[in-house]
Order: structure tokens, then sequence, then C-alpha cells
């Protein structure tokens, strides 16, 4: 009997019934192979909703706090693919992806291989193609959260490759937090995790910046961030879906009464303002250089959103 | 009689008295000097809230459209400095303003000069010097909005320098907007406003980069930008208190399991999908070369939250 909380089945996770065991239902067994920080909280997940859940991590005492709550510990990684028909692999990157699952090829087939493994596009195509070769079914996956979210459902998980195999085992990838299928291409759900990501290190690397200025006259920055600067991020987001409605359709035209060239023009007075507080401006150089092109290939009446044409066409020599 | 509104006098703006009315009560007078997009709609405003407004502008006629709703036009900046005891600037920068304000300046004595021009601490510094030789009280502030926000609660002005002029025109001031107080310093208010503005700056190039990547595989980026780009910075948004706090404290040890080093380990797949996508990645050279500097100097084990030191002195040569 496997799961920490066998008595939690049919509770929130549903009703189990014998169809949906055989394929992604309430009680399908559920093998996760990598047991790192993000692995072993995808295998806590699946224990805590009572799935029979194999485990496999090439130091095999990482497994031990798992095979304590339930989970069943595999000798090696063809004994973990074939313990279950749904396959998923956290590891530290798409090379361990191939060197875990490399001996155990053979045992993929018939099954689902879901790689929630960080990577790019291209290394997602690859695999996806070399699971095929095999026989298995395959979704690429990224993992918008941080482990201690995964099992909620503001964890958000982005999926793609096999349409079949992600509706066949939704209700079991759901487990792990929202689930959203983009397309049967496998890269398109590493594109779009390391799209978000860049999202994401822009936000830091200006709340990084913004800090490191504020804090050289005060010495609270947490005041700043939590009454000024988040509130204020928060409000500017809004704007992101007008401008990208603006990529969209090709229309930069701005109404908002601040195009690049004013936004071009003011922008030293935040290289300055750094430079004059002993703050390092070179998180902000190459802003500065993107808003100078636009204005200098004549998009100095548009807006901002203008700028992801020159993103993709190389500056002029 | 001046005001747009007058019949709303004493209504969402407060009942007027004659002692209030002497200084930043609900019918005192207000000047604005400056009228493009935001100072027009600073005078718009005061105007909705039926306060006598007198507007200057360099070029007179920017003022036709406030004068058909009840502003007063003055002939010389000496004139509209003259009209009101609280002064509000909004010019194209500190040098026009003090192209501006230079021949009035004999006017401002036991006035309260708000200059809500963007520029530097240094200039709102050097600004607040002059205008205390020549008797007048001041505050800088720095807008942060839009011009179409200003007038609602979501506008947000903060004003640094004199306490007690902030205090005696409070009521007036936040006709505007939210009013936040930072301290006497006059270069505060634009410290945080280019801040704020440095931290937004962040994110949009986050966000051109995202989309730029995005859109290379999908027509639409708008659908993508607002249902998982948008929630997951908003996502994101909610842990910079907690990075702050760390800034406070000198504490940069990690309990999220995702530390330096593995934030620098895979940064370059974010550099080389964007290279795979045909998009340029230079706005992320910077944020791979500060985590690698931060690795490099033996923060691996530690949060983001650690960089901020690292912005605050030179790279070592």
């Amino acid at each position: 009997m496997h799961g920490r909380n066998p008595g939690r089945v049919g509770g929130s996770a549903g009703i189990g019934t014998e169809e949906n065991a055989a394929a992604g239902g309430d009680r399908s067994a559920v093998t996760v192979i990598g047991l790192g920080a993000m692995g072993a909280a995808l295998a806590n997940a699946f224990l805590d909703s009572g799935r029979p859940t194999t485990v496999w991590n090439r130091s095999p005492e990482k497994a031990d706090g798992l095979v304590a709550e339930g989970a069943v510990r595999a000798a090696t990684a063809t004994e973990a693919v074939s313990a279950s028909p749904l396959v998923v692999v956290c590891v530290l990157d798409y090379r361990a992806v191939h060197d875990v699952l490399g001996p155990a090829g053979a045992a993929l087939s018939g099954r689902v291989l879901v790689n929630l493994t960080n990577g790019t596009p291209e290394q997602a195509r690859r695999t996806a193609a070399w699971a095929a070769e095999r026989g298995a079914d395959y979704l690429d996956g990224g993992i918008m959260a941080v482990p201690p979210m995964i099992g909620s459902p503001e964890s958000v998980l982005l999926y793609s490759g096999s349409a079949d195999a992600f509706e066949a085992h939704r209700r079991t990838l759901e487990i792990l937090g929202t689930g959203r299928h983009l397309g049967a291409d496998a890269g398109l759900a590493p594109l779009h995790d390391l799209a978000m990501l860049t999202g994401a290190y822009g936000m830091f690397a200006g709340f990084l910046q913004a800090v490191a200025m504020v804090g050289t006259e005060r010495a609270e920055v947490a005041e700043f961030t939590s009454s000024l600067l988040v509130p204020w991020l928060n409000a500017m987001t809004t704007e992101l879906p007008r401008l990208a409605e603006r990529v969209d359709t090709g229309d930069h035209a701005t109404d908002v009464g601040s195009n690049l060239a004013m936004q071009a023009a003011a922008f030293p007075n935040l290289v300055d303002a750094a430079g004059a507080q002993g703050v390092d401006a070179g998180l902000l150089a190459p802003v500065r250089a993107l808003l100078d092109r636009g204005v200098a290939e004549g998009h100095g009446a548009e807006e901002l959103s203008s700028l992801v044409e020159l993103l993709r066409k190389p500056a002029p020599a």
C-alpha cells in the first residue's frame, strides 16, 4: 500500500475508478526519477495524493525520506521506468536525463515520459525524438514554481509534446499544480519557461538596481520595496498586455504621452543618479542602448513595444 | 469664478472654510507652470476640484483648453507665481525650470514651490537651495503615474523637502493622487522616483526579451502575456519584500532551494534559447555577468539579494 495519506484518496483528488486507474486516473502509479529539491517535492505531492509512487535517484540515500513516507525505491533506473505507465524525470540538465535514461531506454516502450528538467527548446526536441524511437510518448515540461509551491494551484506547469499523453495523464499531472499544454512541438514548454524566466530576471535586475540606489540613502529598503516598489511594479504589469497587443498588430503609435524619444532623453537621469549614489549602472547600459537605437532607427514617436522588433534583427553595423 | 465644476466643491474634495483657504485648504489658489501632457493633467485636476487655477506656459496657446475650462492665463511667469501661494512647476527638465523661474525669482518669496519636473537628486538639492535663497519653501516631487491617472488615488506622488509645506498643502496636493513625503532632503523624491523607474525598466526589458523569444514561435504574444507572463511576474513580485529584508539584514543565506550558483549555471539556457530563436540577447548580458561575478566572489550559496552589495562596489580589476 503506497501513499502517505491513503485515506485522502477519493477526497479532494476525486473519486477513483478502475477505468481511469489504467491511464492517469486517481490511483494510477507514477515514477519519479531525480530526487533533488524539485524532484523530491514532485514525489511528495504524488504520495500526498495517495498515488503508488516509485522513486529512483543516482545517489540512493536521497530516497530515504520518501521511502519512509510510503514510496517504493527502485534498484535501477530500468526498474523505476518499468514500475509505472507515467515516468516523470527531473534532474540537473539534459545530459543527466540521457545518462540516467540511456540504459533504461528499452523499458520506455509504451510509457509516457514527462521530462521536467530545465533545458532549451532544442534539447527538448532532440529528447522527444529519442523517446519516440523507443516507443514512448513524450511531454516536455517547465515548472513555474519553487519546490515549496508544488502541489498548490499557484504552481503552474507548462507542457508541450503529445497532446494525447497530456489528456490521458492530466489528472495525475495536475496534482503538481495547474497544467497548461502549449502544443505538439516539444520545444514550446521550455521556450515559454525560459521566456518567463527571462521576464522575471529583468524584473529582479531592476529590483536589485533600484534597491542598491535607494539603500545608499536609507538604512531600510524593505519598507521602500513593500510600500512603493511592489505596488508600482504591479501597476506597471497591467501595461504589458496592451504593449503585447501592439507587438501582435505591429501598430506602435503612442497614446499615453510618453514616446521612445522622451524615454531615451530621460533615461540618462537613471544612469547619472546611480553613478552619483556610487552604484554601478552596468545593468542599465543595454536598456539605454536599445532605447537610443530605437530612436536612431526612426521609432522615436512610438511606444516601447516597437523595441521588440529590434531584438529580432541585428543592430546595423 | 474658477473651476470646471464649481458645484462639486464641498463634495468629495471636502468642505471649504476661510481658515484653510489661506494655506492649502479646500479653495486655496494654485498656479501650474508648464502645460505639457503632464502639466495640463495637473491643472485639469485642480480645476476639476474647483480650485482657482492660474496657468502659464512658454507657448501660451497650450493654455487655451484650460482657459476654456475656467483657468486664468497669466501673461508672464512672474504674474503666474504671484497669483497663488502654491506654485507647481512641471516642465521638460531642470534647465527649463531655471529658464522659466529665473526671471520670477523675486516673486517666489513667501510662497511654496513644488517642482514636479523629472530630474536627479543633485538637481533637486541645487534647486532647493536656489529657492531658499529667494525666501520660498521648496518641495521636490516625483509623479509615479501617466497623465490619464492624475486625480485618481492610484496615482502616487513622492515629495521631499519642507515637511511644513507638505503638511500645509497636503489636501491640495492630494487632489493629484496619493502623496508620500519621504524626508527633508529634497533629493529623496527624485532618488526614489528614479529607483522605481529603474525597477520598471528592468521589468519592461524582461518583457521585451520574453516577448521577442516567444513571438518567434507564435503569432500571438498578447495571450502569452496576459495568461502566463503577467500572473507569473505578479507572483514573483511577492518575493521582493523577502529579498529586500535580506538586503537590510545582510543575511543572504538561501532557504528556497535555488542559490546563485544554480542560477548562474542555468542562466546560459536563457541566452542560448534567445540565440536559437534569432533574438538578440544583449539585454541579458550584464545580468549574466553579475550572477557570474557573485559566484566568483564567493556568494554561490547565497540568494539573489547578495548581488545588491556587488552593485555598490566596483568589480575587481
